[in-house]
């Protein structure tokens, strides 16, 4: 079943590569605090020791070929310890967690892009999250040839063809198109500043559900 | 749905810390060896590059706590890259592949042993596993005081109290006692070589099914 906190706000990030969520998580979480709010900013995957580790390893090109289970279930432990160690906690204080990356990172990547049983994969990221969403997902979206011109040297992800980030982009439209009330879909071309305001404006409502106020 | 491989023959020793899997293992693959079959010798976690990493993590003192779904999606992760890298192959070209630990050391660890959903943990190590059963799971059964005292300086499972590795054995033994077509317990008390000639003989009626024969 999912899992919405009950205080705090959680704010995901997501979206192919190059769309700016980490330039959009300063510039939110700046706002934030200047309302007066404990922000965290976190990110997935790689915010905790345990999961720095895992990073590492999904990430570093010398770790070569994966079978497409072993690649899922490495970032579903990185979930796992980040929700139960980092997100649970701040929110359960009633702050406001902004995580560059989540589920639907999994679930567009390991899902869309990659030869696994989509059903499974969700049911396997669902349980290491205990199911536990984001009150607002942002979905910085960009085309896959000019977010990967952006992202610079690639890592083993980017190096994936374009095609696979096509179909990566797809499935997060596609995840948002079905859950408007809990997503924003931002066209990330735009100049960041004008993203940021639709980012504010988007979060705004859920901020009246923090449990600790300025 | 569980499942066999139609050639080769997959063998898992298991049971607690102390149980003398190791010794075991050596003994059996040279008597197969000595028959004659193809014989793969490996073990979880850490068989294969990736695996090792992932070991290293889970076995590491200096670790400290994870979240039971942490622990249980890293194990579930060397699994998977064993199972697809390593042990599939190695059965579809007709070998003997002996295992020290598989799928049941997951659910006795860390079902009966910590506080995890069990249901779901099989549920995620079945997924991992693709749902290869070994052909036969010989239990190495020995009381936990006896096989701690055998085993040495703890690494970071052993060092969990006795009532752990109490509630682990008596796993392993329910899984057993459920399904004894395909399970062999044994006394690891007894001489290595009593317990050698009875894993033997609960071996042999399964060479007929080794796709490569000498």
């Amino acid at each position: 079943m999912p899992r919405y906190a009950e205080t705090g706000v959680f704010v995901a990030l997501e979206g192919g590569e190059g769309g700016g969520k980490s330039t959009q998580s300063a510039l939110l979480c700046e706002w934030l605090a200047s309302l007066g709010h404990e922000v965290l900013a976190t990110r997935e995957p790689g915010a905790t020791a345990v999961g720095a580790q895992l990073r590492r390893i999904v990430l570093d090109p010398a770790t070569g070929a994966l079978s497409p289970r072993t690649e899922a279930l490495i970032y579903a432990a990185d979930k796992a310890e980040h929700v139960d160690a980092v997100v649970l906690p701040a929110l359960a204080r009633g702050e406001v967690v902004v995580t560059d990356r989540y589920v639907d990172s999994t679930l567009a990547y390991q899902g869309a892009g990659r030869d696994v049983d989509a059903a499974e994969l969700e049911h396997v990221a669902r349980w290491a999250t205990a199911d536990l969403r984001p009150h607002l997902t942002v979905v910085l979206d960009v085309e896959p040839s000019v977010g990967l011109a952006r992202a610079g040297s690639p890592d083993r992800i980017e190096a994936e063809p374009l095609t696979f980030h096509e179909r990566v982009r797809a499935h997060f439209l596609s995840l948002a198109a079905a859950d408007p009330e809990h997503y924003l879909v931002i066209d990330a071309a735009a100049p960041p500043q004008d993203v940021h305001a639709a980012v504010r404006a988007a979060v705004e409502p859920w901020l009246a559900q923090a449990g600790v106020r300025a």
